[in-house]
């Protein structure tokens, strides 16, 4: 049986599981997403957001995921953030590498076509870096190299997952190489990476010592700060969540980002980001585990396999310890938005069938259940 | 021209309304939500948010002014505000009174019908408690007795507004008194208070000193007691507002309160409650103004002169000062969602014309707007 909830009661009902989900997770001293995520399956299994609350819940959870990166971003430091950003792109590219051919090969062994193969390739690159966010800050590595060198990677990787959904759906569409769009692409993240990181400091370091505002209106401006970021970078054709991030980076560089940190993780937590993970558990259709076979199940194992030596490689490159590599390589398990933008793009194009966007759902389901766990002890080892 | 914007622009927009409405307000010494207000005017004369966007902004906004009564109610202190019921409900009493028998003559004596008349009296009833709530705890005075008065008196005629506002509809829809509705409405008002304000601080006080939870899962845990109450009022058919009032003021008894009260009135006046008051402000259709005629005047003058002389008889009479009477009744003069409620089924029921809706509405928005100064310059000098 099926409940349909308004707005409120809907809003009552995802918090009241956000509650218990954490305090479970405390019991089985397990990180509080866990909980958090199969509280939401749960719910969501009986549960089902009216239609005329369905965009206000999801843009309240939207909120959530700008606010965790906002806070994370601010929390970094941005002169180690830069330092790392060569070690970040030899993880991303590792994580990014290998999981794509192993999820081609598979395919192609599996008898489908090219075209499908590189969809399936594809769906495997991008990670979902809300998780590993989350648990870098409960565990309170976020401020050491390992968890800077994660979050760095993270964003190389979404803006290379977002590159190649770029020329992958341009390919699919056009049936050639969409060069201009992807160069533009490249060039507009480029400058924004740029400028936001040199002269955003500058801009809001000054108008942060001019003016002082108490912690209520502060709040609003930082919030301000991260809507705009948010929707150039969506502007630009990037993720919101990187401008998000970028924010918290320039931010964090401020004298705002003292006062302004506690109130953003404070909201953030106590709000909008058990919001979002709820409701991402929520969205965990389970009926897709009826159809998995085989090809499934390898599937999935290369996408973990993938991302952790992928990932692993690249940082042990980059002479970061045995088990810092190991942590990157887990952080970057979670796979979620992209994947499935990509598997549902590829469907409503008759590129893949429903059993592959099934596949790829679970893929998605599993590799984000499996992760908190194993990361969230390997991190409470890392110095 | 007029610019269609999605949640994010939209919510950006919204925010930087309130930001540059409070800066202003400050520069020339008015109260911040005067500011957001003619701000919110400002911008929704030439912006629009977009149809999918509209759900999301109006539920963000309501759970602003949620967040306004419930840290107002976790402010006062339950026993003085028990013991101001008597005065509270004499202060009610007079701005209902009076306002609604010089509505009804002023539109008999224009010469409408009995029942158009009654619309009118009643549409001029019910205050709308917000813009007061924000002067009360912006002036510093929501402590004192005549701050505890005027929330008092704003709860006893809210309910008495949608009592009156259901005989009203159902004299109109059937002809007949719906005794039954009211009858019930007013038993479970009844039932609701006494048992919110005496089992609810025994119950919510045993369980604050058993458990003891970080800010963040505080925060969420408040949340969540905020919408029940105000689901369990909606199921009433009271206003949701006054849920969350009650479930401030039981809350404000318990262990939870100080911690709590910090951390609602940061996310409430940093995010959700600005929204609340832009979002207000650009629902001021300013066309309505040039269909005002004498009428019109005539009934505005009657909607302020008649709750401040009602309300601060009410006060004299129980002993209240000049100043503190004078305050209550000013503080009772914003009328908004009950009498625009009240202007739609009348219009939508065909008892009432296009012509008295617009004077209704231009009768809401100068309320609203003449209210915020003179208020904050009569309490500043209440001692």
């Amino acid at each position: 049986m099926n409940i349909e909830l308004e707005f409120i009661p809907a809003l009552l009902v995802i918090l009241l599981a956000a509650g218990v989900g954490r305090l479970l997770s405390r019991k089985i001293r397990q990180p509080a997403i866990l909980g958090e995520l199969i509280l939401g399956m749960i719910i969501g299994s009986f549960i089902i957001i009216a239609p005329a609350a369905q965009n206000p819940i999801s843009d309240v959870a939207e909120i959530g995921i700008l606010l965790l990166l906002f806070s994370i971003g601010m929390d970094l430091d941005l002169e180690k953030f830069k330092k790392l950003a060569v070690p970040a792109s030899e993880v991303a590219a590792g994580g990014v590498i290998l999981p794509f051919i192993l999820g081609y090969l598979i395919a192609v062994f599996y008898g489908f076509s090219v075209e499908v193969a590189l969809f399936v390739g594809a769906a495997l690159v991008a990670t979902s870096v809300g998780i590993s966010a989350s648990i870098l800050r409960e565990s309170g590595k976020l401020r050491t190299k390992v968890g800077t060198l994660i979050m760095g990677s993270a964003v190389v990787d979404d803006v290379v997952g977002i590159i190649m959904m770029t020329v992958l759906f341009g390919v699919a569409t056009t049936g050639t190489l969409p060069v201009l769009d992807t160069l533009l692409l490249i060039l507009f993240a480029i400058l924004f990476f740029v400028i936001s990181l040199t002269l955003g400091p500058i801009a809001l370091g000054k108008v942060s010592e001019r003016i002082s505002v108490g912690r209520e209106n502060l709040l609003l401006i930082g919030l301000a700060i991260v809507l705009a970021f948010a929707l150039i970078t969506e502007e630009i054709g990037l993720a919101a969540i990187i401008g998000a991030f970028v924010a918290g980076l320039v931010v964090g560089q401020t004298h705002f980002a003292r006062s302004l940190e506690g109130s953003v993780s404070l909201i953030g937590g106590g709000f909008f980001i058990p919001i979002f993970f709820v409701t991402m558990g929520m969205g965990f259709e389970l009926d897709a585990f009826t159809s998995v076979g085989m090809f499934a199940i390898i599937l999935i194992i290369l996408a973990v396999a993938g991302k952790i030596i992928g990932c692993s490689l690249g940082a042990k490159a980059s002479k970061f310890s045995n088990r810092e590599s190991l942590a990157a390589g887990v952080a970057m398990v979670p796979r979620a938005e992209v994947a499935l933008i990509i598997a549902s793009f590829g469907f409503k194009h008759g590129i893949i069938e429903a059993d592959i966007v099934s596949t790829i759902l679970v893929m998605v389901i599993f590799t984000t259940l499996v992760t908190p766990t194993p990361l969230w002890k390997i991190l409470k080892k890392v110095k």
